[in-house]
Order: structure tokens, then sequence, then C-alpha cells
């Protein structure tokens, strides 16, 4: 399990700086790490540990070298460098293919000999398993689903119907794929169900949070394309389009039919209005209400920021007439454009 | 299955226009329909897509009929005369009476002999299931609850204590229904836990969304009118009241005791403060939040817009000092009213 | 079951005033309690309710007892001394140690003959479950997890992996702990996951609530100190620490590596973004976003307050161009400083 920093270098095509060639045998932080463990700075927050780390040695950027007092790996994106290190010493369980003795399954479902099922899984009508494939203790799987090549359903997934999931991708516990869309419509005083017949489409190498929810399409299907990364407690309505390398961080929501491009980073409890479009490389800070379609590349952002409440209140009482106190000084002779 | 479209003309006493009565074999998008498909024409965003349709008919209203290149139906509420023609279509497994034999029921618990309970699924002390009900694989239900007739808990549903659902009642995957609300006490610099002795009522035709939580009430019980519709991820805390056939969308939250009345529309990521009352016909945008009692029906909303972040971060930093700028301009002579 | 009040007053140490001393066998509120029932005022809001009350008794502070119409218990905190008395009212299942014949249970886990493990659990390698634990219906608790003496996990629980509870920790349904951190890193144009090697460690007391999310760390560990207590749908990224005794409501959320500190009180629906430290005794208020360190003890607040759309929509429209509107008012002459 151990190896020589000389070994990894190789492994990675990182350059080795420093004297020593330490033998490694896991991974820690600039501030924890022991003296057989391998550090890494990324964050410039983080600098000013890097005179005081106990580590074997450091993964960093060229740029930090100097001011290494250990060997080092020099690394352009050290975050990205870590992070394949670090899968080293990351303890797995070697898939057991086989099925459960407590599994229900469909009679008509197709489970791969080569995937995993684990206790309290169901497995509804014509749905497929497929090889490589881990589906966790007490996950459901309703009708005509599909998991894909080598995906992971951790463990209390639900895929209520029609959800295919591509290959290899990670489903983690609580979440929920293909629940009815939020369609409704308002009839003589009551509300009237829209039928949601599509299903979900989740492309290769995506992640799906804890406790996520994507709801299947109303017509059509819901999708997300591949390498898209959600976070925990995300709600994707139905009909949403995420594109490809699209990562979501937790609490954020999508209403139906929103379109959202490729490489987006949307902030932590933003908020998507339906049928609006959002072009690709679209940063979104956290927390904000994306009203309309937006069309240029670049930064967004709504909100107002923390303050000491009492200040706070005073200015939040002045926003409530803020148009009134803008036509004021609109009237203002010397104010005039 | 097909149905002609006289036949749904007849059946959903929708006026009929055009030469051709073709054959309809499902539903579709106006720009996703096949040619042995009906569309339907609600939003009028979409309706740019009316005249390059390759569905063989399609639903609008009265004004758009002109404007349509194939034969249609008349409807005074397309989308809620799309919403019934729709549920023609679709695929629904008729309900299985009889429990799974993996099922674990309390001796005290009564399941009737025309419900169906799935693999998996737990029901408590003195709990009870009616007539027509399908409760899914994975549902545990604790003690004293009920489950009326006709409801459905899709799959992995919790109800935890006390929890009394109407007929009819649909509940999507991992709802947790009846946990304890959030009552705490400080006391000598510790928490102490309120009991949380009420229950959790549900009316008659509610939907309750994925993930969605409703905690019961710390002595009086947690109210859903009837057809109360409720999004996924919502949250609603202890003791609150939602009149009948309102809606939540995903991700909104409602905190203690906070009374909302009945056809009010509260938008997604929207926050209720607790102890406050809402009254009937109140629609709330996206994402605001309510700090106090609203007694006039309306819309309502609070936040700012989004905007590239560069413009964003400049007019944030003059918020922080709004009201020291607005007593600027109250001391210019000019500006006193 | 019942008590008198002179028996209550004695037991928990509360000065009795009122010439009857009446039997109570439950708690209500003030406005819903029967005859025989006790009832409280701790919230100024319900005070105007006191004059009407059917209670037998009331427990309330010293100024409000001369408004009480009947016998009552005068507490220097009502609600904490009404929290402690309506305990004595609420119906709990003893505990009754064993294992469920369907649970499925690694060899080399350990449950305590003094524990209780329900339907459908399914427990992983090397994980131990301790004396006086409940493990209700439905929970999954993956590799290398502690549940501490006297836990409770309600119901469909998940504990990923190296999760460690400490004792009387209580979780209720669909809580996810140990779930992946949301670590990635771009590399050549595909998302690159970054390991999850950390665990997630929670102090003695602690409570969390329904669905909420705890991500274990990348590296080192996610810690909550002792009594913290989560609300439902809350979510806890990797590396977070929390201190002991802080409180979070419904929705909030805390990215990667933040520092909360203790007595901490952080409003529904709240964002605290990554890499910040809080310190002791902050009270954030609702759906605040908190974008950079709190070093001063006090009440922080963020957003705007909700009004009618129509006058909003007026007022947002300026905040879009506030800055501009300050620059003009900087540059009258009578306004400058």
């Amino acid at each position: 399990m151990p190896y020589r920093l000389s070994e990894l270098a190789a492994r990675f095509e990182l350059e080795r700086r420093g004297d020593t060639d330490p033998e490694i045998a896991g991974v820690g932080t600039l501030a924890g790490a022991s003296g057989d463990q391998l550090g890494f700075l990324a964050n410039p927050r983080y600098r000013s540990q890097l005179a005081d780390t106990a580590a074997a040695a450091i993964v960093l950027g060229a740029d930090d070298a100097e001011h290494c007092p250990v060997s080092c790996l020099i690394a352009r994106d050290p975050y990205a460098a870590f992070a394949r290190i670090a899968a080293l010493f990351e303890p797995r369980a070697a898939l057991q293919p086989g099925i459960h003795a407590s599994a229900s399954i469909a009679s008509d479902a197709i489970v791969s000999p080569d995937a995993q099922v684990g206790a309290f899984v169901s497995i509804g009508a014509r749905s497929r398993v497929e090889a490589g494939a881990f589906v966790g203790p007490g996950c459901v799987i309703g009708d005509d689903c599909i998991v894909g090549g080598d995906s992971e359903l951790i463990a209390r997934v639900t895929l209520v119907t029609r959800v295919r999931l591509g290959r290899r991708v990670r489903v983690h516990p609580g979440a929920v794929l293909g629940a009815d869309g939020f369609g409704l419509a308002m009839q003589d005083g009551h509300w009237l169900k829209v039928p949601q017949l599509g299903g979900v489409v989740v492309g290769d190498d995506c992640e799906i949070g804890a406790n996520t929810c994507i709801d299947r399409g109303a017509i059509e299907d819901t999708v997300l394309g591949e390498d898209v990364r959600l976070d925990n407690l995300v709600q994707i309505g139905h009909n949403v389009i995420v594109g490809a390398h699209t990562a979501m961080a937790g609490c954020a929501a999508v209403a139906g039919s929103a379109r959202i491009g490729r490489y987006c980073l949307i902030g932590g409890g933003t908020g998507i209005v339906g049928h609006i479009e959002i072009c690709d490389k679209v940063l979104v800070t956290a927390m904000t209400l994306v009203t309309h379609s937006i069309q240029s590349p670049g930064e967004y952002s709504s909100g107002t920021p923390v303050q000491p409440s009492r200040d706070w209140r005073r200015n939040a009482a002045r926003f409530k007439h803020l148009d009134a106190l803008a036509r004021k000084i609109g009237a203002l002779p010397q104010a005039k454009d």
C-alpha cells in the first residue's frame, strides 16, 4: 500500500523536487497530515499553513515550490493531481456480483450476472441492470428503468418509472429520479393532475447527490447530459435539460422546462424559473434567483449582502421606497442627465 | 387504444375544427409530436411552433384556431383539456390487492383486503390501510396512522406517527410525514426537547412531493386542507395549517404555526416565517421571504433581480448604505417633501 | 397517568397559585386545551387567549399570573417548564431489545444485545450498534459506523460510511449522513471526482432532522459538536465543523469547510458559503446568505422585505442601477460630505 514519492511522480507524470524520497502511506491536509502522508496546497487561503506542515511531502503549484519545507510534487493543477493520487488510498469494497436473497425482482426484469443487487431491493417490470452495476440496500427501481453498466446506486435510491441511467452514473442515498412532475391545471376550483408521460435520461458519468429529486417529463423526457454533477437536495423539475459537464451545488432548484447549457456552475440554493434558457459557461453565485434567460457566458448574481441586522433593517426599509427615492433624485435640477 | 379525434371531441365536449378526423395514438408537444399524436398549445411562449407542428391535431384556444395548420379541438382552457385527454394514454398498472410476503405488519394494524401493500413495507401498531390504497415498496408506516381509501404511497414513504391521510392522497418517494416538529427550549445552556404530541392530518385529494417533509404538531395537529398540492423538497413545520387548494412549488418552506389560506400559490424556494397568517388567494413569487402576515389577496415578492456579478457587486455595496444615502437626499433642500 | 397540579408543582419545583388543585390528564394550547389539561403561555402573541382558556391550569411567567383565570404554575421560563411537564404525557414505546428476523447484518458487525434493530435494516462491515440504541425499520448502516448508546434512528436513516454517532443522538427518517462530499476538479474538460476519505462525527445529544444531509469529509471528518440541533432538509457540506449547542432551522445549508461556532442560531433557508468562520453566539435570520466570516456575536441578515409585487418590481428595477444613482447623488454639490 505505501508508495515512494518517486513512484507517485512517475505514475502521475509530475515533477518531483527535494532531497528525500519518502514513503507515502496516505493523504492529509497541510495542517493535519502526519509524517507518512502526502499533503496538498491548492487553495491560496491555506498557503500560510505550508511552513509548519508535518507532511512527508506536498503536491503544489510551481510558484509555491520554493516555500515548501519538505519534498514536493509540482502540478499545473495541484487539486486535480491530489484527487488522482488520493484515489490510490481510497478503501473500496470490490463488486460482489449476485443478487441478495431478500431482493424482490419482477419476473421480466433483467439483472446482469455481473451486477450486484443488495438487500431489500425491489426491481419492477421490464427494468434492466447492466454489467458491473451496483444497486445498494433498500433501493427501489420501478418499471421500465435502466441502470447502465458500472453505475452505482449507493443505497435507498428510488428510480420511479422510465428512468434510464447511462454508464458510470453514481447516485447517492435518498435521491428520487422519475417521480411525477408537478403538473397541475385548475378546473372548476379543483386541481386537475396533468399526467406525466415522459421519463428521465441521465448521461454517462453523472453524479446525483443525496436526497436530490429529478422529476420525469410531462410528455418528453427530463435530460441530464454526460458528466453532470448535482450535489445534495437539488430539485430538477420536469422537462428540464441540463447540458454536459454542468455542476450544481446543494439545494439549487430548476423549475420545469428550463434549459441549462454546458459547463455551467450553479451555486448552492440558486433558483432557476421555468421555461428559460441559460447558455453555456454561465456561473451563477449562491442563492441567486434567475428569472430570465441568459445569453452571454459570465457570472451572475442577485440578493443583498449580509449585515448586522440593525443596519440591515434600516436599509431594507429604504428599499421598499427605492423607486420613490430615485424619482425624487430625478426631479432635482442638478441630477438630470 | 387509438381514438378518432371526433371521439375525443365528443368524450370531452370540445369543438372539433378541420377537414380531417385523424386517429390519435398518443400525445406530444407542438415541436415533438409525430403524425399520430395530439399536440397542444397552452403557453403563448410556444405559439411560434404551431405553424411547423407535425402533430395529427392540436388542442388550443379559439383565438389560435385560425393559425392551426391541422385539425384541432377548441378548449376554453387548453391545458386542462389536454390533461384530461393525456390521461387516456397514461400506462397505469392495475391495483393488485394483497400484502407482499416480505411485509412486516403489526398484529393490531388493519389492512383492507382491497388494498395493496408492497415489498419491505413496515406497518406499526393500531395503523389502518383502507380499501383501494396502494402502499409501495419500502414504505414505513409507524403507529396510529391511517392511509385513506384509494390513496397511493408510491415507494419509500415514511408516515412516522399519528398521520392520517384522507382519500385519494398521493405521496411521492422519500416524503416524511409526522416526524417530530423542531421544538426546543434552552435550559441551563443545553437544549431541552419539547415533546411533539400532535399528529398530521392530510385532506382528500392532496399530493405530497418527493422528499417533502411535514412535521407533526407539538400539541394539536399539523393540517393540510383538501386538494393541497406540494411539490418536492417542501418543508412544512409543526402546527402549520394550509388551506384547501393551495399549491406550493419545490423547496418552499413554512415555519411552525403559520397559517396559509385557500387557493394560494407559493413559489419555489419561498420561505414563510412562523406564527403568521396569509389570507386566501395570495400568490408569492419564487424565493420570497414572507416575514409578516398578509391580509389582502394579490401577488407578493422580495429579493433583487439577477444581474452580471460585476454590476451586482457595485449595487449590493450601495445597498449596505442605502439608509445613509436616503438621509443625505432628505437633507437636500430641493428634495424635501 | 393523571397528576394533581400540586404534584407537578413539586416535581418540577414550580410555584403553584390559585384555589384549586385540579387533576391534569394531558397538555394543550391556550385556545385548545380542555378542562382536564394543562395549557401554557410562553409566546406573547397568544396572551390575548388567556382570558378565555378552558384549560384546568396554565404554566406561565410571574407577570402573567394575575391575569390568569384558573390555577397556574409560575415558571421563569414557561416554555421549558411546559416541555418538561409535557414529556410526562408523551406515549413512548419501550425499547424491545433484539434484532428483527429480516435484518441483514454483516458477520463482523457488532450489535449490543441491549439494542433494538428493526425490520429491513442493513448493517455493514465493522459497524457497531451500542446498548440502548434503536435502529428503526428500513435503516441502512454502511461500513465502519458507530451508533452510540441510547441513540435512535427513527426509520429509513442512512449512515453511508465512517459515521460515528455519540450517545443519545436522534436521527429522523430520510436523513443521510456520510455520503460523498461534493469534491470535483476539472481536468481536460471532464470532472474528476475527488475521493472523500474522511467520515462524520456527531457529538452526544445531537438531533438530525428528516431528509437532512451531512456529507463525510474529504480528508478529515465533518464534525458536529454536542447538542447540535438540525431541523429538516438541512445540508451540511464536507469538512464543516458545527460548534456545540448550535441550532439550524429547516432548509439551511452550509458549504464545505465552513466553521460555525457554539450557541449559534441559523435561520431557515440560510446559506453559508464554504471556507469561512462564524464565531460563537451568532444569530442569522431566515434566508440570509453569509458570504464572509463573522467575528462578532450578534444578529445578521440579508435580503429585501416582502412587498406587493407591483411595488417590488419598481424598486427592484431601481436596485439594478443603485450604484449609478448613488454616484449621481455624490456629484450633487450639496450632497458632498
